[in-house]
Formats: structure tokens, C-alpha cells, sequence
């Protein structure tokens, strides 16, 4: 993309209202737009992060065999009276009547209305085990909403729930969510530790909630530091494979880790005292295991292989995907602006030339462009014609992880600089070898 | 795909309060269930389709430079009583209050949005022209919700909005809009054509919808036959030449077509008696040019080169994308159920193992599974345990384009069966020729 043609619009100024660093850096690099009170527009840099976080997401989910489908945002009250959840459900949830005089919401959660899809749909044990799920946008009337994308009312969450004959399938389908969500937020850069937590509206008993470590999280935790040593890495996940699934979850959740809500001071103490550690932290995800709440509530069964008629075991699993931008910038940012995970960044690279308007410098960095996105690596080409300090101004607002800087000098013994945002660090090359550089970085992050 | 693994929840019966064969068909393969009036859940199957309709509509919109965003469903009514809408709107705008008794609406569209992003963020004639764009979903409270999603409440549209310093820009960017709307629905197997219509709620002079001839359409339509013998076809095109896009648009226009609106006994009288139609049409697209009906309201200027403020000249331009898969299925389908075209196909191919449990039955379809999944062909595989009439019902009814037959006979000659379903002549071949023919069909489908 070229930036002449693109639209970035960067504030200078930092906003006042922001009381969060990712809030203001958002707000600055030009990725959103308050529409009104906790609802934004994504520009379209912000768009282009959503949408990358989206298609991990996807992925993720869809390696583990979970299947994707989408349910609308509305939904009529009905469904929400029959599993007693209309009148339990705060002010959070947006509540209207449409102009037949039938009571709607804007769906905040859809367990009621795939519950019903599956109730209508499946009638023998030998369709399950079953796992769908969607990505679509969600409102809770927050009563103030703040931190931008972090606690916005409208927000876009991906919801999945399993469907499965018995609580040891269920309770499966639980590890392997577990295991798919580390795999998603370690490819987004993201080190989120699963917490034993409260289930809230939800229910069921079994349930963890994702945290990201950041001074700005709304929860307080507590933990042992050694799980902040685990990561999944590039290991070979089978996810029909019980075991292996439940080995992970093992791993991953036996040492403390607790968000306040379940914080136990007893077992806290247990832990070696220079490992207890307490600070806040952004959640970012929630598995639950909630057996036949559900299905018993909506009527939701199977005939199991002896012919009886059994409820369905399920749960729900959400990502917070909107959220997911802010939790990213609060963990990786300076006081220069955003640096953006690999797997997530907006462009691959940006291209900086130095002498817009010089014949040789202009044609150097066209060939650049278009030789990197014929390779799959998007660019974010400034030709405008700016001076170099406020390009680079720019440039590491927006926090493109790599950049390549075309001058005249370089090019006169035939260079290109390629520098890290992350480290800042510049080196020296052809612009043969830059692009190089960049496949194999991010042959890394599909 | 495995369809042991799948969640398509084929009906036997025809649904008895769907009227139109789209909404029949999209019921009985599964691909929708009504959550309330007017209102679908997008089933594993229909959600596939959307996404490939979404996938050809971005593409098409950035070929042409324009730029997708995101905003929000929700809005706040204060933009709306801006531009003076709020009041004119009629009872398809769902408006209610949030929690702080603010009043809210869910977006029917959103000229009053994106006029107020533009108007905030571009002070200069330099930023422009632009083009910004999103799919997003909307809400219009039709008073009779019917054909499923053909016109349905809660509705997936591409809206795109241009931004142009002079009227001739701008009409520019409309010719352009038409170019890649033509574009698009030709890549999506149909035939849309476009028709000088009126313009509604959202204003302006010059405007036209694009109408797929079908005989349930909702609209009458009066053409020269003439016009059906007009395709874009594989032509290189320039968007950023102005003559180029001009002279697309007067091949499209000129002959007589138009809705019952703009009809006129008079002009069409003209047209040879032979080619005179009249017909029914769905409606799929519409573009808007208004001038500075929005920028005038809201107050979006820009400096010109002279230095003096002028309204940014305005139109919009919407694909009905969830509309689209009841447009594609009215045109293309027999009495055993839906024929995709290639391009929105949601798998490139159904495998029918005409033996399940048979070992080398099973071996040759998994084989062919891996070998099209690994060439990027996605297949559906019926590895059910069901007799051959009901996996060839199946996937007659869901529609793929191509079908592979494999069975113990065949087999043992080598060969397997590709089966068109558009024509229903079948082929024997070995495995490796029938994934090369269509590697090769889909290879112009991409």
C-alpha cells in the first residue's frame, strides 16, 4: 500500500481523554474512531490487525477440527426465558423491542441459541463429539465503558462450544480449547497464562480465563513465576489425542495462578516465596466446562448407544478478539509508539525513501514494493513527500516491526537499510538481501 | 472436510413456510435456520458460501484502490438528526436506548458514519480522492420479513463510500464502482445487470441497481434484450483511467434497462419490438453518486488547491453480500437442489466413497482427500456409512460443482468417476487426472 493513496490519519496530539497507553497509541497511529460511548470504528490500520488476529483465530480452531458458522447479533428474548437467563442477565445486556413489539437483544453471549440449533438438528450420539463456533460481534451496556477496545461495549469475541455424550468428552473438548487458545496467543507474540477462575453468568464449575501480564489489567493475580517459564512452542499437538491434550492442560495449570476471584491465601503460601508473585493482568479469553446446564435447560439430548436419551455435556470458549489489540499494545509498545508482534502487525514492512521525488531513489523503492508483495509480504510504502524525520515518526508510531530506509547514499554503493523496530538496530544490505531477510522472518508467522 | 466430522444438517422434507426455492434450498442443505423473523443463523455450510461471496467482493473492491474499514452496528442518533435522517427514516430504522437513555439505533446504512471520520480526519484536497469500504452487518425492520435471506431483517452488505474533490471525480469513482460491481458478480457465475433506478432514502440523481434475472424477483424489470449479450469478461481494466471506466459504463447503459420506478412507455418504445422484455429481477447492488447532499449536512470540507473550503463530493455503493447466495441459488438450480457456480462453490469438490469399511475404497478416497487438500482444492468427503442414493442425493441437494465417484469397480481398473453436476455427464479417469482437470477448472476460480 501506498501511503499517499492510504488512509492513516495520525494524531500529532495525544488524545486527553485516554487513560491507557494502547487507548492513546490507537487513537494516535490512526486504528480507531470513537462512533459514540464505548463503541469504535476500526480505520483501517486497525482493521487490517483485527483481521489477522481473526484469521489466527480461525486457524487455530479450525486445525483443532472445530468448526466455524455464524449466528446473527440479534436474537429474540424466547430463548433467553427458557433457559432463565432473561431475567438473571444485569443491564449489561441491550434489551429492545422491535417495531412488532417483540422483545429482542443484542446477543452478549449465544449458548441459548446454539443450544437450539444443535437441539433441532442432532438426535444420535454418533453425531457428536461436535464443536462449533463463530466470530462475530457481541454488546454489553457497560455502565462505563473505558480503555478503548480494552472494555468497549460493543466488541467482536470469538464463541465456540462443544457438544459431547459424556463429562470425560466434554472435559476433553475443554483441555483441547485450552491447548488451541495457547497456541493462538503465542502465535499473536502473546504470553497468556490460563488462570483457575469464577464463571460468572456463564456457570458451570470447571472454568479458566487467559491472563496477559500488563500494569494496566483490570484484574489482580496471583502466581507462581514458574509458569511464566511454560510455552507451547512448536510442538506437535495431536488434539483427538486425550492424553496428550490433558498432559497440556496439566502442565500449564498445576502450578498457582489465580485472578482474585479464586485467589486462595493458604495455597498461595504453599508456593516457595521467591516464585509468589502478585501483579495485574488483561484477560483475554475463558474456557468453561458447564455439563448439562444447557441442554438440560433447553431440552437439548441425544440417544445415547443403549437408546436412552441423555443431555448433551457442553461447554463455551471465548476469545476476546477486539480486546486482543489493546492487550498486544499494552504488552509490546515504547514511548515512541506500537511494536507489533510479527504474527500480527498490519504490514509486514514499511518503506521509507528518503528523497521522494529522486528518480533513482523513487524507482528503487517501487521495485522494493512490488518485489516484496509479489513474494506475499505486504508493504506500507511512505511516498509522501514528507521530510525523513516525520516519516520515521510515523513509521514507529504505527509500529511496523521492520522497516527499510532508501536514500541516495546508500544507494550509491548499491544499500538499503533494514531496521528492527523492536530493537532498533540498522543494518546495511542490498535490497536483495533485505527482502530475503524479511521471507525468512516471516516464513516464521504465516 | 470429513462429513463424518461435519455439522450439515440436510432436511428430507421441504419446509412448508418457505415460498421461494433459494429459501427451500438453503434450508434443506443446511446452510440457514431462522433464529427469529427475518433473522438466520449461518450454518457451517451457508457460512462457507458467505465467505467466499465476502472473498470476491474484497478482492474486487481492492483492485480498484478502495479501502476496507469497519464500523460499528450500533450508532448514536446524534449523526443521524445531523443530517436531518433521523426523523426522515421510516419504521426500518430499529432505534431504542441504552442504558444511559441514550438513544441508539442499529445501522441501516451509514452515510452520516463515515461522513463524520472523513470530515474529522482530511482537511486537504491533497488526501483525497478516497475510497473507503466495509461488510458489516445491518438491520432494516422490514414490517414482512420473507424468502429467507433475500430479504431478511438482519442483512450483510458491502457498503462503500467515495470522497472526491470535484463532481467529475466523483463520477469517476461511480463509473469505477459499476467496473468492479460488474466485476464482481460476474466472478460469482451471475448475470447482474445494471438499471437506471430511483434513488430512496439515500438520495442523489444518478443511480443504478444491478438485477439478476430471476422469476421470483421482487422487482419488474423492462430491458433491451441486448443487454444480456454485454460481459466485462477477462479484460484488462485501468481503475484509475477515467475514459477507460466511462467507456465501460455507456457500454453498460446505454441500452434501455430499467426498474418499474424509472420506467418510461415512451423511451422503451423505442427499443426494436423484437428485443423488447419485461421481466423479474432480484435486486444485488446499487450505486449512488449525491454530490454534497452529506457534506453539506455535516459540514465535510476540504481546502481546495485555491485555498478556499469546499464540500467533499460524495456517492455510496452497496453489494448485497448475505442477499447474493438467494440470488446465485435462484439462478442456478434443478429439482434435486442447488448448483454452485465455481466461483462461490463452498467446497471445489465432493468425494462419494461408494464403499465405506471397504479398505481399498477408503484408502483411494483418503488418498485423493490428501492430494486435493494438498494442492489447496477444499473437498467434501461423504465417508459416511450410508448407501450410495443417499450420498449422490446429498450432494445433488448441497450443490458442489464436481463430483468424484469411487467405487470397488472402478477401482479395479484404476479409475474413478468425475461427475459435473451443472450437466451430469460423468467421466471414468484415474484419481491423478481427475484432481488435474480440476486443478485446472478451479485454476480460473481463484
Amino acid at each position: 500500500m501506498r501511503l499517499s493513496r492510504y488512509f492513516l490519519p495520525v494524531l500529532k496530539e495525544t488524545p486527553a481523554d485516554a487513560q491507557i497507553v494502547s487507548h492513546r497509541l490507537m487513537l494516535r497511529a490512526g486504528m480507531i474512531k470513537q462512533a459514540s460511548a464505548g463503541i469504535y470504528s476500526w480505520l483501517p490500520l486497525g482493521y487490517r490487525v483485527l483481521r489477522r488476529i481473526e484469521r489466527i483465530v480461525h486457524e487455530e480452531q479450525q486445525r483443532a477440527g472445530h468448526i466455524p458458522m455464524l449466528m446473527p447479533t440479534l436474537q429474540s428474548a424466547d430463548l433467553w426465558r427458557e433457559s432463565g437467563r432473561y431475567d438473571a442477565y444485569g443491564p449489561e445486556m441491550l434489551r429492545f423491542k422491535d417495531r412488532q413489539d417483540r422483545e429482542m437483544l443484542f446477543g452478549p453471549t449465544n449458548e441459548e441459541l446454539i443450544t437450539d440449533i444443535v437441539r433441532s438438528n442432532i438426535g444420535s450420539y454418533k453425531q457428536l463429539p461436535l464443536t462449533l463456533y463463530q466470530i462475530q460481534w457481541k454488546f454489553r451496556d457497560e455502565m462505563r465503558p473505558r480503555f478503548g477496545v480494552m472494555r468497549g461495549r460493543e466488541f467482536l469475541m470469538k464463541d465456540g462450544y462443544n457438544f459431547d455424550l459424556t463429562r470425560e468428552d466434554a472435559l476433553h473438548a475443554y483441555n483441547r480449547h485450552l491447548v488451541t487458545y495457547l497456541r493462538t496467543y503465542e502465535r499473536m507474540g502473546l504470553q497468556a497464562i490460563p488462570m483457575r477462575a469464577d464463571s460468572g453468568p456463564i456457570g458451570g464449575d470447571d472454568t479458566h480465563e487467559f491472563l496477559v501480564l500488563a500494569e494496566t489489567g483490570e484484574s489482580e493475580v496471583f502466581y507462581d513465576s514458574a509458569v511464566t517459564d511454560i510455552s507451547l512452542g512448536q510442538r506437535d499437538i495431536d488434539y483427538d489425542d486425550k492424553a496428550q491434550c490433558a498432559a497440556v492442560m496439566e502442565e500449564f495449570t498445576t502450578l498457582y495462578a489465580r485472578t482474585d476471584e479464586t485467589h486462595d491465601e493458604t495455597l498461595f503460601a504453599e508456593v516457595p516465596e521467591d516464585r509468589r508473585r502478585s501483579a495485574r493482568g488483561i484477560e483475554v479469553g475463558q474456557i468453561f466446562y458447564f455439563g448439562t446446564k444447557y441442554s438440560d435447560a433447553l431440552g437439548a439430548t441425544v440417544q445415547g448407544p443403549d437408546g436412552k436419551s441423555v443431555p448433551i455435556h457442553m461447554g463455551s470458549h471465548g476469545i476476546g478478539v477486539s480486546r486482543l489489540l489493546g492487550a498486544i499494545i499494552e504488552a509490546s509498545h515504547d514511548d515512541r509508539g506500537i511494536i507489533w508482534p510479527e504474527g500480527v502487525t498490519p504490514f509486514h514492512v514499511g518503506i521509507v525513501n528518503l528523497r521522494q521525488g529522486d528518480q533513482s531513489t523513487d524507482s528503487a523503492c517501487d521495485g522494493i514494493y512490488r518485489q516484496l508483495e509479489s513474494e506475499g509480504l505486504t508493504a506500507l510504502y511512505d511516498d509522501r513527500d514528507e521530510r525523513a524525520g516525520a516519516k520515521f515518526a510515523t513509521m514507529d508510531l504505527i509500529g511496523l516491526p521492520w522497516r527499510i530506509t532508501v536514500g541516495p547514499r546508500g544507494l550509491s554503493n548499491g544499500k538499503v537499510e533494514l531496521t528492527s523496530r523492536r530493537t532498533g538496530t540498522s543494518e546495511e544490505m542490498s535490497p536483495e538481501a533485505a527482502i530475503a531477510r524479511l521471507r525468512d522472518i516471516y516464513a516464521a508467522h504465516p
